[in-house]
């Protein structure tokens, strides 16, 4: 098999990258470990910057998100019962919208088959060879357990925090930064209405909660709990209990409470590994960072490797100039670690530290009482949220 | 002995409390445990926001400050070699002073003898009682070794950190935040020239350092130490040395080395104690709360808690209204609190902590770069600086 592009993983960042290069003449294949049930059952972020929502439409697929995606102009940062309303359209005069990350997946993969790129699901012992020859190759097992080799002039590794690509990248070349936080967050998603027109992102001396949605019926919640907590330790009343006791008196009165159709336990992290580019192999998205969720940047921030890696091979394959590509990783990583330092002070912002002394609880409320009281300081939590500059 | 306001401690926020009453017709006495020689000796703080100057105006001792002192329009926040600007004037429209506080301190000690006040040195066991009886008493002993009274309508407790006053409130009836940070500031006086017309908070990667003046011909440099250094283990060549090492390259080459003429240690501290009132003892600046120098805040709290409590006392004494009195606590503890967090996180950018993963210091970097490339982040920053309003 041959290919100009070879794209490991079939989460948004590959689909995306896969769509955006076929658009252009561009031929792409995908190789997936999981199935694609398996893959469209995750339930991941739900908060598009504009600039994604921008690139989703340049590869053609925005037409269910403007039909169903609800744009919000703002947030609500609380602390107890203050809330601070961080006003985005007046801010920065951009918003975000709220759809959920399953269902881009579930849009680039109906546009990819209309397109008729090669997705070989289920694959494993994915290998990637030749990174410094004049192709590269990626060999790997069907599903059927014939062994394969696909041939590429570029490989794209969107193979996440767990992938290959990453590791292919031998240790000692590679920087990593770590961050692992000392608790997790549990999720529920439910079918009853959002508490709230806005986000809350609600610090409380219980720790943090976030009331979030993914449509008008559709409610994702969160709770700051111990690592060492379990799904099953948390029954649908216990949580929406703990919920209630979290968010401000005044949108607690206003949950309804429904039974839980999901309900999962994630850990939070801060992890990137430099460089981007090794040979001809790119990392896109979580196969090179990973933000805490605290101010939905992790899907955004793929968006943007996205950006920079298409506009990149296109320049490389149709223009013959590698001057994007050898640009790739410091592009990427210069807006990379914006987003790791926003993301990382938005969680140590909003939730309790376990070790942490009095000092600290009131540094939480006093930075969040400088955002209500300073225009200056909403703006550049705005401009961070919204998205800044690709 | 008897007097409407008995003010320990001649620091400068109990002389220009005392300054201000004197010129509101309101009676003082102000008793100190050091000589005023040894108060004089003192090298603290250096920088004046405008609502410092304004007040000592208002005190009528400005005449030395408007002609000695130097108005900064900016900073320099820097790490390695990259330099950031924070423009005061054309973020905020406003400035700050460079003029000592030892400076400050002499001034008003010749305006209160103008006055005629009473401040009466070396005294030593002071004790604080009646606090919610009539008329308050204040004992002590007179460098002669007599023991005296002095009675008083209210008592303001400008003592510091180590004072009688803040212990005279009952242990169990007060809050107390601390933070001690793990390093220290080694600090040198020098005649030589300034390395730059505006201060240069340093990050580097080996630790922090500040570049500050009180003249055009008089530095004052800091280094952080490990808190187990001790200025003999510094000589003028090795703080020199590391001192270059530290600030931008083009800094470091305009830097003329001298002989140093006062060098000490001092530990960072954030502190609060809670509340500032307690019948009829106010608690003033340091005698309540610490700030860590970054920043410059810890003079400049003083003299706004100062304003409040000159106001609220004028109100009382003068007028028969508890009111200002009444909200002293609440009113000037809202400013320290912004205070604090400005001061924390000031020093959480620009030093490094001796446990901190490499993921720390990459957020030093990126919260820099972003104040770099983030006109709102330095606005932010400016506003802080220079003052909030009262």
């Amino acid at each position: 098999m041959k290919t100009q592009v070879a794209i490991i993983g079939s989460g948004p960042s590959g689909l995306m990258l896969s769509q955006l290069l076929n658009r252009a003449g561009i031929d792409t294949v995908i190789l997936e470990r999981s199935s694609r049930e398996h893959v469209l059952s995750r339930i991941r972020a739900g908060i598009l910057e504009w600039g994604t929502v921008n690139l989703l439409c340049e590869a053609g697929v925005s037409e269910r998100l403007d039909a169903e995606g609800i744009p919000h102009d703002g947030t609500i940062i609380s602390d107890g019962d203050l809330m601070v309303h961080i006003d985005f359209r007046e801010l920065t005069g951009k918003r975000v919208m709220v759809y959920g990350q399953t269902e881009v997946t579930r849009d680039l993969f109906e546009a990819q088959d209309k397109m008729g790129t090669t997705i070989i699901h289920q694959v494993s012992d994915v290998e990637i060879h030749d990174l410094d020859a004049a192709q590269a190759r990626v060999d790997f097992t069907t599903v059927e357990g014939e062994r394969k080799s696909l041939t590429a002039d570029w490989v794209a590794g969107c193979d996440g925090f767990h992938g290959v690509s990453r590791k292919t990248i031998p240790a000692e070349k590679r920087r990593e930064f770590e961050r692992v936080y000392p608790f997790g967050w549990l999720g529920i998603l439910a079918h009853t209405a959002p508490v709230n027109d806005e986000l809350i992102y609600a610090n409380s001396e219980h720790g943090f909660a976030l009331a979030s949605m993914r449509s008008e019926t559709l409610v994702r919640h969160y709770l700051q709990v111990p690592l060492t907590d379990k799904p099953e330790d948390w029954s649908d009343a216990r949580f929406w209990a703990e919920f209630k006791r979290r968010i401000p008196a005044e949108a607690a009165a206003r949950v309804v409470e429904a039974a839980s159709i999901e309900k999962s336990i994630a850990p939070l992290r801060s992890f990137v590994s430099e460089p981007l580019r090794w040979g001809r192999l790119f990392l896109v998205g979580d196969a090179a960072h990973i933000v805490p969720p605290t101010g939905a940047k992790g899907l955004n921030l793929a968006a943007s490797d996205v950006h920079y890696l298409y506009n990149a091979l296109v320049e490389a394959i149709k223009n013959g100039s590698n001057k994007g590509v050898d640009d790739y990783s410091a592009r990427a990583l210069n807006r990379i670690w914006k987003a790791m330092r926003f993301s990382w002070q938005m969680t140590t912002m909003l939730h309790r530290f376990d070790d942490e002394d009095s000092f600290a609880a009131q540094m939480r409320k006093s930075t969040l009482r400088h955002l209500s009281e300073s225009e200056t300081a909403r703006k550049d939590l705005a401009e961070n949220y919204v998205g800044l500059p690709y």
